[in-house]
C-alpha cells in the first residue's frame, strides 16, 4: 500500500436508492413527485438560449433567491439557495457543526445525516424515537454541538407539532438547530414563522419533492442573515457556481407558480388519505404520514419478502435493513393509477399467503 | 455574541470575478469561451422532456461518463464528474489531501487552491514561480501531503513541459498529485498519458473553458481507479447527485462533437496569437499563454489604472491586487470583433498618455 493511500478521507459510501429504468415500471422508491413541474417550467425550458450556456451562471442565483423571497414573505437576505437539499444540508454541517461536542439527531432518521457527520469528522449521539416512531423533545436538553432532524421525519411520515419544535429551538439557543422539511408541503406546518425569533434556527426545503423538481438539484434554507452569510461564506470558499443556468431558471418557475403548487400537493395528500384507508383494509398498520410516503408493516408479511415480491413486478418501494425499520416498507404516494396497481397487487399477494 | 456564532467555520469568503450584465458589454474577464456550445447541445435542449424533472437524475451521470471515456479512450472506471472543476477539485482536497503535512501549489496560481485548503484545515506551502513565472520542479521534490498545479497555469498561462509535469509526479510516489488542466485544449499537451504509468496522478478538466459550457457547471477528474473509487465514494457521502440532468444531457452533447471542439479550440487560438502580436507591437509585455487568456503589462501603464479605463468602456478584464500581479492585466480572448474594440481602445489609451 502507497502512503497516499493511507490519506485516502475514510468514508463508508452512502447507497442511493436504486433509479430502475426502463418502460412500464412503478417507482415507488424515492419519493419523487410523479407530477411534472409548473407549466411556467416547459415554457422557460423551450426559450432558453443555449449560447448562454458559455457564460457563468450569477453566482448568487439572484432571481431564484428572489422568487423564494416572494413566495415565502423573506428578505433576500435570509436565504440560501443549492444544489439540492443534499447540499444545502452538507454545506451547513460544514458551516455550523465545529464544536466537540456531538451532533444530536434521531436514531431513525434521513439516512445522509451520520453519513454527513463521518465525512466532516463531526461526533454524534442519536436518541431513541420514542416506541411510536416519535421524536421525544427532552432527548434534545443536553449539551450538544447542534441538533437536526427532519419534520415530517423520514422514514416514518411522522410531523412533529410546532409547539415542540419551538420548545427544541428555545432550549438550545447555544446551537444552531436545523429543521429539515423536505416533506413539510404534505400537510405539515412549517417552522418558518419561528424564524423572526429565533437566531440560531435553521430551516431547509428542497425542490424534489413538492415541486417536482428532483432532477434539477435546487434546495434552499431560511434563516436569519448572520446563519445565511455564514453558509454563504463556506458556499464561495467551495464552489461560487453551484447553481448552473438551467437549475436557476427553471427552478424560478417552479417556485412562481402557486397555484399549480396547491393543486399538486392537494392531489398527492388526496391520493395519501385514501391509501392509507385502502390499506388499513388490507390489514397494514401505517403511520399517520404528512408527507409522500407511506411507512407501512403487515403482521403476516415479510417486509423484505414483500419488497422483492413487488420488485419482481416491477413496483419499486423501499426497504430498510436496519433494527426497528426491517419489518416496514416506505411506499412513495404515486399517481392514483400506480397505487391502483399497487392495491390490485397487495391484495392478490396476501390472498396468496 | 452566542455560542453558536463561535462554532462558525473560520472562512475567508472568495469572492468570484464581476458578472456584470446588460448590453453592448465586453467581458473578458472570466475566461469564458466566446463561442456557444456545440449544436448537438441545443438539439438535446430542444428535445428534453421537463415532465422528466420530476425524477432524480442518474448519480451516476452514466450517458455523460461514458461520453468522456469514449473521448479520452479511457475505461469509464477512471473518470469521475462533478459541478465544475471547483467541484471536482474541492473534493479531491476533501479525498486526499488528509495527512498533516503541508500540501504544496505555487504561490501565483488559481486563487481557489489557499481558500479550499482553509476551508478544510489544510496546512500548505506555496514555492515561488521564477522570475519569469515559471514553475520550479525541483521545488516540489521535498515532503509534502500532496501536490496541486494548473497546467498552464493561471494567470500566467504558461505551459509547463509534460516532461516536468512526469518529473514532479515521479518524484512524489507518496503523494497525491492533481494536475489542473482547466486550460489544456489551447495548445498545451495533456498529462492524461501519463496515468497508465502512474496510480498517483490525477487529472482535472473543465467543460467552462474548450467546450463552452461555463453555464451548465461540468467538470471531470481522470485518474486510476483507486483515486476515481475514493472521490466517489466522498461524492457519494456528501451528496449522490451533484449533477443535474440538464447538466449531464447537454454535457453528453458537448463531448461528443469533436469537429466542432478543434474548430473553436482553433478560433480562439488563432485570435490569441494575432493578440500576442497586436499587444507587442503596441509596447505591451505578453507571457507566451497557451490559454484562452493573456496576462499583459505594459512599462507605461498602471495596470490599476488602465483596467479602471476599460471598466468604464464596458471593456471588463481581470485585475488582481496582489503582489507580482497587481502590474498586469488578465485578458480573456474573446471574438476577433471583440478583441478589435480592445486593440482600439488601447490605442486611443496609450496616445493620450
Amino acid at each position: 500500500m502507497s502512503l497516499w493511500e493511507t490519506y485516502i478521507r475514510d468514508v463508508e459510501p452512502y447507497v442511493p436508492g436504486e433509479q430502475p429504468g426502463g418502460e412500464n415500471i412503478i417507482k415507488l422508491n424515492t419519493n419523487e413527485n410523479p407530477y411534472p413541474p409548473a407549466p411556467g417550467v416547459e415554457k422557460a425550458l423551450r426559450d432558453m438560449d443555449p449560447a448562454l450556456f458559455c457564460k457563468y451562471p450569477d453566482p448568487s442565483a439572484g432571481i431564484l433567491v428572489e422568487a423564494l423571497a416572494d413566495c415565502y414573505r423573506q428578505p433576500r437576505e435570509r436565504i440560501f439557495v443549492g444544489v439540492g437539499s443534499d447540499d444545502v444540508l452538507a454545506m451547513a454541517f460544514l458551516t455550523f457543526f465545529n464544536s466537540k461536542k456531538p451532533v444530536l439527531f434521531p436514531d431513525v432518521t434521513y439516512s445522509f445525516y451520520p453519513v454527513w457527520a463521518r465525512l466532516f469528522g463531526i461526533p454524534y449521539e442519536t436518541p431513541a424515537l420514542d416506541e411510536e416512531f416519535r421524536i421525544k423533545p427532552e432527548d434534545y436538553k443536553r449539551e450538544n454541538g447542534g441538533i437536526v432532524f427532519p419534520n415530517p421525519n423520514a422514514p416514518t411520515g411522522l410531523f412533529l407539532p410546532l409547539s415542540h419544535v419551538e420548545d427544541i429551538v428555545k432550549a438550545n439557543r447555544d446551537s444552531v438547530v436545523i429543521v429539515d422539511e423536505a416533506y413539510i408541503d404534505f400537510g405539515g406546518r412549517s417552522a418558518l414563522p419561528l424564524i423572526d425569533r429565533y437566531p440560531n434556527l435553521l430551516v431547509v426545503q428542497t425542490f424534489s419533492k413538492s415541486r417536482s423538481m428532483a432532477g434539477m438539484r435546487v434546495g434552499f434554507a431560511v434563516g436569519q442573515e448572520e446563519l445565511i452569510r455564514a453558509l454563504g461564506n463556506v458556499k464561495y470558499s467551495y464552489n461560487s457556481y453551484t447553481m448552473n443556468m438551467p437549475s436557476i431558471v427553471l427552478g424560478t418557475e417552479a417556485v412562481k407558480d402557486e397555484a399549480y403548487f396547491r393543486e399538486t400537493r392537494r392531489r398527492i395528500m388526496n391520493t395519501r388519505e385514501k391509501a392509507k384507508t385502502k390499506l388499513a383494509r388490507m390489514g397494514f398498520s401505517c403511520t399517520d404520514s404528512m408527507t409522500n410516503f407511506l411507512f407501512i408493516t403487515h403482521p403476516k408479511v415479510k417486509a423484505a419478502e414483500l419488497f422483492e415480491a413487488l420488485r419482481q413486478r416491477q413496483i419499486y418501494v423501499r426497504y430498510f435493513q436496519a433494527p426497528r425499520l426491517d419489518s416496514h416498507l416506505r411506499v412513495t404516494v404515486g399517481t392514483d393509477e400506480e397505487m391502483e396497481v399497487l392495491y390490485d397487487f397487495l391484495e392478490s399477494y396476501l390472498d396468496r399467503l
